[in-house]
């Protein structure tokens, strides 16, 4: 049976990969805080930025697959964290000690980040890879080194490059997160003009094109996307009209960052066609279903007694 | 006073540059043999692959300045060597503990293998970094995080590109040395058709040139070379009329390696006009250098008394 080593199983996409993959794969699950197994994940305490803590892992687990998601994403501090330079070395060791106890598969999390931001559509082979902050270069170096290391015979490695998502138990100082919350308070949402074309994709599937990148015998770079482009605009008007308050939005009253591209979406025709994927949600059911999200999780916020 | 550490110290390019800092600067050479102490350079024992080497190497040494030129260099096996990736870890280590150890000024060794091998003409910020070997993605790894990366306040990257080298106690196998080996002993030199065009610096200038970069106050990447195209004909005819052995070459006796560049050299523009050090050997000179060099080690070798 394919036993799966996941990393940073407990965030944003770790949480909605679990329940891709189980019950038909063995997942173990690896994470700084201990957690109980249950549902078809057994969880493995492990702090990977620790020196032989992976190799440790892998020789307990033996997983035949690896999906690694663990790296530093914290909004507002990821993009410069010195933390991603850790996760670099922290990448290469866990890599060589799977490939060492006999791993066959691995999946890594790229970025769209590692492509140069002028280039506006991203493919996998063609568009230079010129990071423009500290957080594409260490996924850059990951993916550079991995695309011509051979640790083992017969490890095949897919880089899967993920672009702009959106879901349930997004950061709540996110995009689509801060829109809805913004709405649910019954406060005006401060945005830039909006003109940024993107492509925005539901986290459950990007979990499910990671579990099919994961479970497909792919050696290379894959974009991960929806294949829809929008504007933030868009993005922002649609979440609102779904919350019922189509007026809420101050386009403009934010300046728009220094460096933010005004197109940067992937070609996702490898994903569609190599890997054979496309995504169960539009990006109107994908907004509908977060919206739906959000507000059960407010009105369980109220229903909890407040604390002391 | 300058306080300089210096991996690599006893390889190819690093004995030159001790002998380009001494006695300017504190020395401190760290080597994984132990080494006597002397002419101004302090021997440092340390496997910088080992967990919390260099920590505690840096935390000893207190150097101001950092070289990093150690890397896995054997010929015939460093362009795809798996030793680098570990390299790779170790260099982002050594960065970070040089930055906690209160260092502010690291020059770290890249290479022309970073580039994009069909540009031709390699120029630092403008040419696509897009190595075409496990090596270069190695080097380029370090590079594109270290442009990033401010792992201290104050601390000043520079990145060396090192193209072409030849020189004393270069490795048998390599052109040069290979070459001349060859016409000492009598023997046909066989070569490729010669056509490719390359910028071949003598080791000791290459050490001169990384010595200027370390005392100056360049941040950025900086090629390392000549300014001097020649064909690889060229070279190999110089050197064999310096040999006396005009007639020696076989060329077209060896097939052109499958992916070799027909041209791969630096502009070297930013060396000579924001580092301002132009080298000091000629082609031709450097190559009548190396030529009594190995002349004087096949007489000393002769002297010496055979084992057993």
């Amino acid at each position: 049976m394919t036993r799966l080593l996941l990393t940073g199983a407990t965030g944003f996409i770790g949480r909605q990969l679990v329940a891709a993959l189980t019950p038909r794969v063995d997942v173990h699950a690896v994470g700084r805080r201990p957690a109980a197994d249950g549902d078809g994940v057994r969880w493995h305490q492990a702090d990977l930025l620790e020196p032989g803590a992976a190799a440790q892992l892998v020789q307990a687990v033996r997983p035949t697959h690896l999906v690694h998601l663990a790296w530093y994403a914290v909004p507002g501090r990821f993009w410069t964290a010195p933390e991603n330079v850790a996760w670099v070395e922290a990448t290469l060791a866990l890599l060589r000690a799977f490939a060492a106890a006999g791993g066959g598969r691995a999946v890594l999390a790229g970025s769209c980040a590692e492509y140069d931001w002028d280039a506006g559509i991203c493919r996998e082979d063609t568009t230079p890879l010129r990071p423009s902050t500290l957080y594409g270069a260490c996924k850059h170096a990951v993916d550079a080194i991995a695309e011509r290391w051979h640790p083992a015979d017969g490890l095949r490695i897919a880089r899967a490059r993920l672009f702009h998502l959106y879901g349930p138990h997004e950061h709540p100082d996110r995009l689509v997160a801060s829109v809805i919350r913004g709405a649910l308070a019954g406060e005006p949402v401060a945005c830039t003009e909006g003109t940024q074309v993107r492509d925005f994709l539901h986290v459950g599937d990007a979990a499910a094109a990671i579990a099919a990148v994961a479970l497909s015998d792919y050696e290379g770079a894959v974009n991960i996307g929806s294949g829809e482009r929008s504007t933030l605009r868009t993005i922002v008007e649609t979440t609102l009209a779904e919350l019922g308050a189509p007026d809420a939005a101050r386009f403009g009253a934010r300046p728009t960052p220094a460096g933010d591209p005004p197109v940067l979406v992937p070609d996702v025709a490898r994903l569609r066609e190599t890997i054979g994927w496309v995504p169960s949600f539009t990006l109107a059911s994908g907004l509908s279903d977060t919206v739906r999200w959000w507000r059960t999780a407010a009105t369980e916020a109220r229903r909890r007694p407040s604390p002391g």
